[in-house]
């Protein structure tokens, strides 16, 4: 292969790339990253057997090729060199790569040896834009469970209710679900949140996301990126009977102002695993959060509410201010029934996004 | 004691102060900071028995007393609570801490068991101005030793040479020397490079610190804040033989090419402990470094350099890099005799600074 790239190109590509390659792995080419070059482009792609990416880098092409290279080397190099054309030459395995006064011959695997993630067949194919959709992933993917001992807990429900897509992730602690798109296709898919986190990583803000899956695999490409990811087998909870649709006790407040005494409330709460308790006040229009640490003090906080209903609850302070901290908008609406139902806020009635945390006993 | 001081000056105060309080000593007082009032002021103080530092907070002063309390709650609570005045009221250890709608009873311990470091006794006193004092031990420390096995290594040494003052350190693979002022006073102290990395934290960029000092310990004092560290006992090498004043070899760059392609070599000595040979050749007027990775691959990066002499030498790039990076100004001047003499570089003729890297075999 020989081709020449800018180093801004080039470094880009790896930087969104390389990550995906384990320095750990017992199969020497997981640490390697894949050159090769198609239709003019330069491909550069990675993958862990679990996800691929490959980002498309524009290139002089001058002759055709592929090779795999270590990626940590070659990203830490290319990231050193100074901006401007660089070209890259590679024979027999291995890649000689000059720029202005650097030159260096890194040895590599023989492409052929690059896994291949198998394509998808007889998928569906959507679209959805980009931001909307990163924006609505990053709400919910907290929620998903890391425990391998549940698998299906561990990844991001996207489905269809009545038209309407939703995404969604629980860990049976707590629950996240968010409204995507109107779509009149019937969607279901069960992503891992693994590959969701690296999927917000790598989406750009620009454009739309072309979605492409099948039972085993799913595809998400942009104009510049491709992300392959295996899905998750297994029939997700039926979880939409596990969030009220009526509350008892509701107050409502400036974000800003509920993180703020719950934080403050957390510090008192580390001797009991975060455990805090909520109190609404209807008289006085206060939310007031006390927690107790019996070796270290105690501690209460309050802050003025709009309130409907009066009544108390404790909850995981580090789940609540995890949840305040993905909520869009100023305002948030803290709602529940009595001490033993699960807990809900919005940002606002009809935000099409929840946030269920199931009460600790108290 | 009961006082009145604002979130902003005493979170100033906790997040320079706590940190020298310990979570995992042995001892639980010490992971406590002590509040004491003193004509008119709260004076917050925290040690872990090697070094005390003290901050002076302006208060309304209702009633004297003492307490201590433990340090990490304290810093976090106080961090977490809106701007504005704050109540606290000890009786009994036990504190109470109010603001706005946050009140907080932090539980401690009697003042009276937080141990105290011993006075300067007959000591000698110098001020510097602080700026200088800051940019100077900054310049030298990282050359300081962690190897408990010599203690005198893990020292920064102070002492005067016909009416100059100067600090230094080494951990006998690299030296470092400063100029720091002039003076009429014979001074010479040996301070642990542990407390000279806090006094780089804790110390402001305005005025001067008034340095008392005996045989035992040092006192650092400015306007708002008092370090005491003890002191190591022990004779320092007579290092300034080790400094070559003539050189055979020698080029003058700027810092930031030779950084570059230090940077660039070093990634492929990972495999031979950062070893890098730097080739200068004054016909072709290039500084060159070449590194060789058996299993990865190899480089060659030049610049360009107003050269003196011919040679190569070989040193680990690390100390290089992390020479270059404390190197003040934009030239670098990079100065050798022959392969196995030690190197010297200066960032020029007359800068007061100068930093030794011990050849490797090569």
């Amino acid at each position: 292969m020989k081709l020449q790239v800018t180093q801004e190109n080039l470094n880009k590509a790896l930087s969104v790339v390389a990550r995906v390659a384990s320095g750990r792995s017992t199969l020497p080419i997981l640490s390697n990253i894949l050159f090769r070059i198609e239709k003019n482009s330069l491909l550069v792609s990675a993958t862990n057997l679990d996800i691929a990416i490959t980002h498309f880098v524009g290139a002089k092409i001058e002759e055709e090729g592929n090779i795999t290279i270590p990626a940590r080397l070659t990203q830490d190099f290319i990231a050193s060199l100074p901006s401007g054309t660089i070209e890259i030459n590679g024979q027999d395995n291995h890649l000689s790569i000059k720029s202005g006064k650097f030159s260096s011959t890194i040895n590599g695997i023989s492409a052929e040896e690059f896994p291949v993630m198998p394509g998808i067949v007889k998928g569906k194919d959507w679209k959805i834009n980009c931001k909307e959709f990163k924006e609505g992933l990053h709400q919910i993917v907290l929620a998903a469970s890391s425990d391998e001992a549940r698998p299906v807990l561990t990844g991001v429900y996207l489905h269809t209710v009545n038209g309407v897509l939703f995404a969604v992730a629980t860990d049976s602690y707590r629950l996240a679900e968010v409204k995507l798109t109107n779509t009149s296709q019937e969607i279901e898919l069960l992503i891992p949140a693994s590959a969701v986190q690296e999927l917000l990583r790598v989406l750009g803000d620009e454009g739309e996301v072309l979605v492409s899956h099948d039972d085993q695999q799913a595809l998400f490409k942009t104009k510049d990126i491709e992300l392959v990811t295996r899905l998750i087998d297994g029939q997700y909870p039926d979880y939409r009977k596990l969030i009220p649709r009526s509350f008892k006790t509701k107050a409502v407040l400036p974000k800003a102002e509920l993180a703020s005494i719950t934080k403050v409330s957390s510090l008192f709460a580390r001797e009991s695993a975060g455990s805090i308790t909520l109190n609404i006040d209807s008289k006085e229009k206060l939310i007031t959060i006390h927690s107790i640490a019996s070796q270290l003090g105690e501690n209460t906080a309050s802050a003025t509410a709009e309130v409907t209903g009066d009544g108390s609850v404790t909850l995981n302070s580090r789940y609540l201010l995890e949840a305040l901290g993905v909520l869009q908008g100023d305002e948030v609406s803290f709602s529940f029934n009595d001490k033993l139902d699960p807990i809900v806020r919005k940002e606002s009635e009809n935000s099409g996004y929840t946030h269920v945390i199931m009460p600790l006993k108290s």
